[in-house]
């Protein structure tokens, strides 16, 4: 049995029935690519995930990577995989011609990222984190920083990491204590212990560049008083070749759940006479700097979650046509033969929610994508910052849905295989586990739902949730003209009015209680709008789908379309619904767990 | 920081107020017990729990048995934790004093297990596993056969499994295809394939006894051919010696996702003459047989996901006290100090919804723990005969709540912890991982939901049904009484009323469709009917606190009473309104994922 890593139909449908990246061709940053090229890069995404990635999944994970003391060993086949990316361009695809990069838009890159992800999000770990280093000097950095750091990240030389928890602040990083003092040379030496830090050390690249947060010595207390350094475990020499190794020291690492081939560090920086570091931009301004970088990470996030949902899906799939057990229950003789499990009805409610869960969830993360796309490339400086906006105000939700939705669609893929998938003869125990990072990292749930609530609602008078709102209802205007659609567009609005007046409730709940009060339902308010937002998603397929239905397709596509149809029914019918349910929570200003006392648990 | 496995006082409360397990002590049977010797057994399992069996938790995780083609090895602090356990008698605590066992009640027994569970479910499989292997023998087995294999089972030099699952027949029973042929000497030669066979092979005991289901050659198709075999590992002589080895193979491993230590086998029955195996009870009547073992089993099952929910739920309680981090949304100075995150309003709602599913899922178990005491030891027919209607109709609730609300319960554990909960420092996403078997052994969630709708529903006249429904509203009536309690009242018998109407409308559609298409929102309709039942069990809970506290509590247990009435809140605000969701989706009969045909996925 093979199943498919990804749909490639469904890629098809999102990219250029549901999204038109082609479009994207008009642009002059993309002006010489075409659907072929966007294609081919698909193409070797799928290759090189086939070839190197799928063949070690499951070694990855069962051979974690270790520390004797001196350095980390792994197997040899992710650094074969790794250079098998960067090789082949994959690693920085939406990066300048000039720089080496493919200067794909990003919901292309997107697609192309997913190949890899489905065989092998942790092997590919290594060069999106890269990537999104790289990303952020470049936006951030001098020329001269540029030059010395991006370049070779971009060739694959150098490999990259963010490094901002803390022992003793996880999320908080208010309280986050790295200290820098700046020496003679007018660079700094940096002191602290980082935790969590993916990729913090291997032998799979020539020098690792960490970008840290650290607080100058004397600057204000809180989130005000952070800055964000350069801080190379090899320093390099202005030749572009590497000098002395810097004070950067692996203290451990740690074991987790999943994820395994990625290493999580620990890493103690200025054990002796503090580590070289360099500044980005302008001191106390690191949170902002970093935030460049976590916004396009909290996309990357989603992504995972999603992709991760969508490979278990097609997999539980694959093995629910084949495998045949029991009869259906109006079959009362027991010499005929047993059906294959897709005849079930409660295997088909798990496969079909895993669609409109993995589905629902990727197509957001290409909307998220092609919304970066727009604010970087899109024709006026008003589509560019509406683009902004809207990105800015759905990146909680972005981040949030797809993670926590995600591992759920894998829990269902185990349910499916039932014992076989509890065991590691097959991969969906596995997915599950990687999956269950993703509502963790990079700003828990929540913390996403916070965000959403106690900032991106009210935001620049509303702003991105009022555009929310207004695409939302430019999409149930158009389904509305559909006999096959209204329905769903009504359920669509109704939820949506729901949401606003519980908004409304909520936010004005602050005047009569204290915010923590008020705000302690904040991860109800992310489940209904994601569900809100997820339900909108899936009428945009509908309204495609449907569209594509009177045109008389072949059989194949017809078949297609009716499941995209099917799926969307589904989420309206057994999920949407469910928005109401958080919507009373929510509007009845519950503080059932916020009153209870700590000596009462 | 040392979490307890478990809190002393919830299970006081459970056991004693409650459950009143010092009423047991009036039986016959129990009659030497009084509630000193229950507690007594407790600290016992307490102790080796704490002694034997936390010290290895993780190691038993991360060092799995493996088999080199002739044995299978494990770690040895295994065998130490069960000696430990057979040596203070608790293997068999619930057997008969000639037996070697403790002859405790039932629901003093689950608890005395608990403790075990919490401290490593994995190793306590071993001796558990036994116990329902010697609960089955003595039942159904011959004088002969008790003697033979049940007393060195309670002994503990003889370990048992149960034998069922073959590669191409998981839940589906009716297909198996091991074979059973009646030899010279009146026994039987067994010959056929076994996977997922907990406990199959180990250096743990002398010998390992088998009950295998088997089809005699000649017998029906489907499960009215299905006989029970005793196959042991080693025969053993009329004097109790072991003999030669049966012609029984490991054929390999499986390696799971959790429950690491508990060996699961593929074993190879036959493969030279056919491995001797005695019948028990009549040929054919195997299945009704090991449905004793299994409605046992499935107790068990249960328990095992409510108690692993409650340790994660101590576990993360006790790190949410003593973590320190961010600030209250209200706290504006960033020089304040971070605050504890049980502090924080999201941390509050996960803590409390475990509490809430954890001691929910428990105190239903205990509830099917005494109903099994019911059923054998109450003083009159009648008194047993309702224990056995009410208990045979709960037992798909008891075994699927548990094991899908636990798992949840550990997946906010693991949130609770964030980035801490996701490596193996802490045991959380072990927890997880040991859990996530529940839904699926001793069948699956959605085999359990066409037991409960298909099944026990309208078995005998709705009879169970019927006591179920009498009971809670006994416990309404009785909560209608207390001002604090009769809105709660109220809201259970609004769902109690939904479940009834849903209850009807999806019986008579099987006369308009299809059974198959009226039943595929059959886990729909578990969850439903599992929800309102366990918010009975927080009605019954918040009953005896309120009572509690209203005759003037001390301090401490003022705030544990206060805290089940929270809890209980909190389940009635937060999950008993999903009862609602789920009965429209049945009641409008909606088949849309059962109408999804194959080609469209």
């Amino acid at each position: 049995m093979v199943a498919p890593l990804l749909s490639e139909r469904d890629l098809e449908f999102l990219l250029y029935e549901l999204f038109d990246a082609e479009a994207m061709t008009q642009r002059a940053r993309y002006c010489d690519h075409n659907r072929e090229t966007f294609n081919a890069a698909l193409q070797t995404a799928r290759t090189v995930a086939e070839k190197f990635f799928l063949p070690i999944r499951q070694k990855v994970d069962s051979e974690q990577p270790t520390f004797d003391g001196k350095a980390v060993h792994m197997i040899p086949e992710i650094k074969t995989a790794v250079d098998a990316v960067i090789e082949s361009g994959l690693a920085s695809c939406t990066a300048d011609y000039g720089l080496g990069g493919m200067q794909l838009p990003e919901v292309v890159a997107n697609a192309v990222s997913a190949y890899l992800s489905a065989a092998g999000s942790t092997t590919l770990g290594y060069t999106s984190l890269t990537n999104a280093n790289a990303n952020l000097i470049s936006a951030h950095g001098t020329a001269e920083q540029i030059e010395k750091w991006v370049v070779p990240m971009r060739d694959g030389r150098f490999a990259g990491t963010m490094a901002m928890t803390e022992p003793g602040a996880g999320s908080g990083l208010a309280d986050l204590t790295t200290s820098a003092v700046k020496d003679e040379n007018g660079h700094y030496r940096i002191s602290g212990s980082k935790i969590f830090i993916s990729g913090g050390d291997h032998e799979l690249n020539d020098n690792i560049v960490h970008l840290v947060l650290a607080r100058v010595k004397g600057a204000p207390q809180g989130v005000k008083g952070i800055s964000l350094f350069i801080v190379p475990k090899f320093l390099v020499n202005d030749d572009g070749s590497l000098g002395e190794k810097n004070d950067v020291a692996l203290a451990g690492l740690f074991h987790k759940m999943g994820g395994r081939g990625h290493t999580s560090t620990a890493l103690s920086f200025g054990e002796r006479d503090g580590a070289i570091g360099y500044l980005v931009g302008e001191e106390n301004k690191g949170l902002s700097y970093m935030f460049h970088m976590m916004n396009e990470a909290r996309i990357l996030v989603g992504t995972m979650g999603a992709v991760t949902a969508l490979t278990g899906y097609q997999y539980s799939l694959d093995y629910a046509k084949e495998r045949p057990q029991g009869r259906l229950l109006a079959e009362k003789d027991p010499s005929s033969p047993p059906v294959s499990i897709i005849q079930h009805g409660d295997v088909r409610r798990m496969l079909l929610a895993q669609k409109a869960y993995a589905e629902g969830a990727y197509a957001l993360c290409l909307l998220g994508a092609q919304l970066s796309d727009d604010e970087k490339t899109a024709e006026t400086e008003a589509e560019r910052k509406a683009a902004h906006t809207l990105l800015d105000f759905l990146t909680p939700i972005i981040k949030s849905w797809p993670s926590e939705y995600g591992p759920k669609a894998n829990d269902l893929a185990i349910q499916v295989l039932g014992g076989h998938g509890y065991i590691n003869e097959h991969p969906v125990e596995m997915f599950y586990r990687d999956n269950r990072l993703n509502p963790i990292h990079e700003g828990t749930t929540g913390i996403q739902s916070l965000d959403l609530l106690g900032r991106k609602v009210p935001m620049n008078q509303f702003a991105g949730y009022q555009a929310c709102l207004s695409a939302m209802e430019e999409t149930i205007a158009i389904a509305k003209q559909s006999e096959a659609l209204a329905g769903f567009a009504d359920d669509l609005s109704t939820s949506i009015t729901t949401l606003k007046t519980t908004t409304e409730t909520v936010l004005a709940a602050t005047q009569s209680m204290t915010v923590d009060a008020a705000f302690c339902n904040s991860v109800s308010y992310l489940n209904l709008f994601g569900h809100v937002v997820v339900a909108w998603i899936w009428l945009k397929q509908g309204v495609v789908a449907d569209a594509a239905l009177s045109s008389s397709p072949h059989k194949s596509d017809e078949d297609f379309y009716k499941g995209k149809l099917q799926a969307m029914a589904f989420f309206f019918r057994h999920e949407l619904p469910l928005t109401h349910h958080w919507a009373t929570i929510i509007s009845d200003l519950d503080t059932t767990h916020f009153d209870m006392q700590e000596a009462w648990f």
